[in-house]
């Protein structure tokens, strides 16, 4: 508990998946919250709290945290007010949070959010984790960047997405499912790239495609490209 | 040991400098380690090697292994030849090495460079590490990317570059005390685009800026910049 008796706020970005890829500084935030705060889209069960369960506190309560994926951007901001209301109110009474993100609580998280929402008076603390992309070209022992190469991750096919791709030595795809079409057209006509696609990383069902054949075909929502300018 | 009796080659993220941003996988890699191989540039002391030392089996040995920065492409190559060789050595010997990275093994390290020249007969895992400017947008509670943001890394100020910071959402920059004039021409004809340099992050010495008149100045090699467009 901070000076003024009030709870401090931790973003854990608890990584990819596999619970050996958090860091020790996660593992600790983890172990000394009070509240382990778990975001959710619909009714979802959470990955983020299995991969997380061993290391919780057996005293900590945990708080699900609804981030509606509506249209209406008024019900998402709605849901992130009332969400940042609510850790707030925990930290009041100076209980201890960690709130969990897939992946880094810095790229494409919920958490953000709420650091938007949250009164500045409170403590706050972030933790990185490891990005699923990293995971990835670990895995594939696929460099992403070597020398002065230069790196682009885009997370869907806008009006930049072409020229991010023609610009940069390496681009990562990540939320394919989204614009394969897109991406499948891009490299019909950009013959010169090399492409491999994961989808299901570090889980049992992961498969590995080196074709872009393989983008008219269904994709898993967690798939993600390594795209590479062909250099010899 | 592994069935044909040779040791595994572990190439280890070690993450930015603190060393509770470890990862629990790469603690266990290099607690079991019967060598540590370290990367050195001439004869600078390993930083490396400090972040991990209450880590390592009391039995390891150290290897150093030097990578010359030469300006001669076949000096650096010869280089990497070598260390490969001597690595398989060890590895037909028995001995598990945990080759150790600063951020992550697969952006911008020489183990990429050892993985180049290393027989394909010996079992290798990457270990991903916590990139630093992961670590540097948590430091600064700076969400990198939300919703459909586009992010671009650059580790210089080649021909593509102004492209890919017009293109991008957000581009970190990493290595700037070799491209600073180029990023505040850049950045002085692109008054829209908010700045934030981090020197020495994570350190004592660590200074934050945001006025880009520091462009001006001496810049320590190990500065980052996170530059996003200002969409207000």
């Amino acid at each position: 508990m901070n000076k003024q008796n009030k709870g401090k706020l931790y973003g854990v970005g608890i990584g990819p998946g596999d619970p050996d890829l958090l860091t020790l500084k996660a593992v600790k935030a983890i172990g000394k919250a009070d509240i382990i705060c778990v975001p959710k889209s619909k009714e979802q069960t959470s990955t983020a709290l299995a991969i997380v369960s061993e290391f919780i506190d057996d005293n900590a309560c945990i708080e699900y945290m609804t981030f509606p994926m509506s249209k209406d951007v008024h019900v998402r901001i709605e849901a992130r007010k009332q969400n940042a209301q609510l850790i707030e109110k925990h930290l009041n009474e100076g209980k201890n949070i960690a709130f969990l993100t897939l992946g880094d609580p810095m790229l494409y998280s919920t958490y953000s959010y709420i650091l938007e929402y949250l009164n500045t008076d409170f403590e706050v603390e972030t933790i990185p984790g490891i990005y699923s992309f990293a995971a990835i070209s670990s895995l594939l022992n696929l460099p992403l960047c070597k020398d002065n190469d230069q790196l682009s991750v885009i997370g869907s096919f806008d009006k930049n997405a072409s020229g991010m791709l023609e610009l940069s030595d390496t681009t990562v795809c990540m939320k394919i499912s989204r614009y394969k079409a897109q991406l499948y057209d891009f490299l019909t006509s950009h013959p010169q790239y090399k492409f491999v696609m994961i989808t299901e990383a570090g889980k049992e069902k992961q498969q590995v495609y080196n074709n872009i054949e393989v983008l008219k075909e269904e994709v898993p929502y967690f798939s993600t490209a390594i795209i590479k300018k062909n250099k010899n």
